[in-house]
């Protein structure tokens, strides 16, 4: 797909995710039922908000993009063209459920194995965090920011971020996290797909986390790299299926997390 | 002092707070420089936002309530007045460097331990948490809600916050946190001060952590005892003096927390 048409596609995007994310906010610091998806095996929340906005992104997309495969985190895989729409109707469900505005609507678009472009966008807050194939743009209240993450962020300057201690598959990889962790300036957890968002914006400049699964990371992707980052598994792969991640904001620093990580690894 | 006076203090104290918090927008969000408080000691950021908010509420301070004391985070303690004035420019630096929107201006005002009233103000959301002697409210472009803690919340269903798992005074602290997030529904990282003003609000339940010092608690007291929640430090006394803290959505969910704790305590 051409870059202008890719543009028209991701501007229809944002429209329509703006739109089904102001259902959140019916839901967002109001009493309302949680659900638990693995019962017994790990807490896995999931909200009538979580739906309802899946539901209503998936409607409008087939409307909008007929023919095109779906991928969502609620209702699974539709379709089998290689041109998909990946949605997690609200990444960071355990933010959301306790009020902190750290959650998004994810959105992206991928052509097999190639992401085209990805939105995050945080309805309370009415910003929109967005990448086609060239540019990434924060859209909010003020008007438009091109994104660019820190070119010259360096180990001992930066700031790392990562959603939970907890969210790794191993504890080799949970050491990794804390050895990188201890050459930064400053580690926080606590962020989910807005630690994405800030390290395009030159806020943060690593997120190391695990566990993922696709549709939490895919629609991240072009941001992160539109603004001039990097994003990695730990095999130095675009992480299209989740899993284990590397987000940096530039090249020499995801090669510096990486070294630590695999020092770790090999161990 | 009387309520009527009180409120009417309050009302002032969240005019200037307001106004002295636009400030931080210059700053959030754009490269700025970051100084370290004790280099070599452990990292405690401060920026030329903190310094310039509390000069600023120093000055209107002194100028609206003549001969009151004032305690400060950057700029220390002035006057010895019994009615004190207690400001954190901006609590939760770290999350302000890294673009994170849970930091807020903190002002409380005190008549000698006795917490008359206080605020939690977020500048770029535009949200004011407020509390008097009597209520708490949430001013926001929607209007004002009435703070109301969950009153049924229990250990089993709690959602319980921590800024970071290292900040507690000593291990059996941090092991007794552990202790009662296991029993709860779920555990979060990060927050800052919004985990305080979240928890009035009824979204959060449970608060638990250390090396506070007043500046960083004294303006949320009230905040929290007028949701109808509680907190108290570890010997259950007000924390007019910081330390390490658990503040609860309600007194049973505030006992059984302690409880967890002191067992660990005493071990």
């Amino acid at each position: 797909m051409q870059h202008e048409e890719i543009k028209k596609h991701m501007k229809t995007a944002r429209a329509l995710v703006e739109e089904a994310g102001k259902i959140s906010l019916d839901y967002f610091r109001k009493p309302q039922a949680v659900e638990d998806k693995m019962p017994g095996v790990f807490y896995d929340p999931v909200t009538e908000a979580d739906k309802k906005i899946e539901e209503k992104l998936r409607k409008e997309l087939s409307t909008q993009f007929p023919g095109y495969s779906i991928l969502g985190e609620e209702y699974g895989s539709e379709g089998d063209s290689n041109l998909r729409w990946i949605i997690d109707p609200i990444d960071g469900t355990r933010a959301f459920i306790s009020g902190v505005a750290s959650w998004g609507v994810l959105l992206g678009l991928t052509d097999g194995d190639t992401c085209l472009g990805g939105i995050m966008h945080q309805p309370f807050l009415k910003e929109s965090f967005v990448a086609d194939d060239q540019e990434a743009w924060l859209h909010n209240t003020d008007g438009e920011t091109r994104l660019q993450s820190r070119q010259d962020a360096i180990l001992e300057d930066a700031v790392i971020y990562c959603t939970h201690p907890y969210l790794f598959g191993s504890e080799k990889e949970r050491c990794g996290f804390q050895n990188i962790s201890a050459k930064c300036r400053m580690q926080r957890f606590g962020g989910d797909c807005y630690s994405y968002a800030l390290l395009a914006h030159g806020c943060v400049d690593l997120v190391v986390e695990g566990l993922l699964q696709s549709y939490d990371i895919v629609p991240l992707i072009p941001i992160i790299t539109q603004s001039g980052g990097i994003i990695t598994n730990l095999d130095g792969d675009p992480p299209m299926n989740g899993g284990t991640i590397i987000a940096a904001a530039n090249e020499s620093l995801h090669a510096h997390a990486m070294e630590i990580m695999q020092e770790e690894l090999n161990k």
